[in-house]
């Protein structure tokens, strides 16, 4: 079976763990360009598809991960979040790790690997998501970041996309800045708690967003929106209108997947 | 003729300039994961092959490129230099530079083009090489270095590395330190004018060194002897009698290509 055909994994699906249950938490980092997203799917190479297949080949039984944030294809993780339940009895956690780095690096990296109490929930005890967003701007691109930063040739105002992002701070409905949910009536209202544009040089920019959660898509497209504001589309003060409005054509085009990474989950 | 298949490469070879002729420099960044090395090869993809297509399709005749050092497969450039010889008058170069960047970004970016005089020749006016190489010195991997760093798990000295890099400061016989040459007898005497590890935290090392100009593999195999003596399987003080012994057996192995990186050229 290998890990890397999605034909062929799961012919056989090994048992479910049977007796009492240990709790593990992963730190995961990868790289998306690889992957068609995070979430399991038969039919394509996901993260929690090649995670879950080398996690059962070492537990020998079936496992089922639950992560802080689903990302798309092509989008990174530095520090996604994962648990999964266990039947081992003395899980060797750095054992575990060790093996993980062995079976899935480079790609994927299991940073840590830990025990963890039966209440922990790698998605619903997180109380914030990190994500940041790479945007190289400057005429010429850079062969090695591409896939991993936006590059946009324009100059770019970073003054008013930062000015941009003050509305942003609080709680508000971001319906304008996401994709329609699949639930009808779910709730768009998210906490930010800070979003920032910072100038590394060379032409790098680096944005910063902290909220409680994300919508699907609300990092790109707050980030595509911004940058049309930086190119003098959109102007700053447009943001908290379309903020308000509710709707989705008035934000800029979502900027695309290769610039994100999923930078960091907080727990109490 | 598609760009990326060797097979169908030079199925019809294009005409040679004719008429006064006209020299072009180009500064070359490149993605060595993607090529089999640089010079080219009809049999496989390498990065003179794309650029000689490219520049042929530009300009409508064929293309003869001279590099300032030929790297190897999955050794990348940040700052390599080409020149060529084209018949076209008024050679727009700004719109050249585009329109490679265009047909060849991002694994090739071509950073500059500009006319220069019949006498510069890229290797041979060439008065210095830089190379660059990264080690990630940590126990667990970063999946967004995959093929641009050399991954060590195990702890390095690094005042050691540097105490080793001594002796190799000056003009010498590097004979311990390349592969044989093709040509019997050729000289492996360069002059290395300085060489240095930097740590930049976070278990990144760099090193830079600047000579004349290199042997074949040479940054690799020092690189490679280096990581011994930051291991403790050599002493810094075995570097000077490994030069002076003329014997390959004696240093480490070569480090990988994935660190490497053609860093700059100097010219007069």
């Amino acid at each position: 079976m290998s890990l890397f055909d999605p034909e062929e994994v799961a012919v056989e699906t090994p048992a479910a763990p049977s007796g009492p249950l240990v709790r593990v938490r992963l730190l995961v980092a990868y790289d998306g360009r690889r992957f068609k997203g995070f979430a399991p799917n038969r039919q394509v190479r996901t993260v929690a598809g090649v995670l879950t297949e080398a996690l059962e080949k070492w537990l020998g039984h079936s496992v089922v991960l639950t992560c802080a944030g689903r990302t798309d294809s092509g989008v990174h993780a530095w520090g996604q979040v994962v648990h999964f339940d266990t039947s081992a009895t003395d899980v060797d956690c750095v054992a575990l790790q060790r093996s993980l780095v062995k079976m899935l690096a480079p790609e994927v990296v299991v940073r840590e690997a830990g025990v963890v109490d039966a209440s922990f929930d790698a998605r619903r005890t997180a109380i914030g998501r990190r994500y940041r967003y790479t945007v190289l701007n400057r005429p010429v691109p850079d062969p090695f970041l591409a896939g991993l930063a936006w590059h946009v040739e324009e100059p770019l105002d970073v003054r008013s996309m930062q000015l941009g992002c003050d509305p942003l701070i609080g709680e508000h409905d971001f319906s304008s800045f996401c994709r329609r949910p699949p639930v009808e009536g779910a709730s768009m209202t998210r906490r930010v708690r800070w979003a920032e544009w910072q100038e590394l040089g060379d032409g790098l920019l680096r944005f910063d967003i902290e909220a409680s959660a994300f919508c699907h898509q609300m990092v790109r497209s707050l980030v595509g929106t911004l940058v049309a504001v930086g190119r003098g589309k959109k102007r700053a003060g447009d943001m908290a209108w379309i903020l308000r409005s509710g709707d989705r054509q008035l934000a800029g085009q979502p900027a695309p997947p290769d610039g994100l990474v999923l930078w960091e989950v907080l727990y109490p």
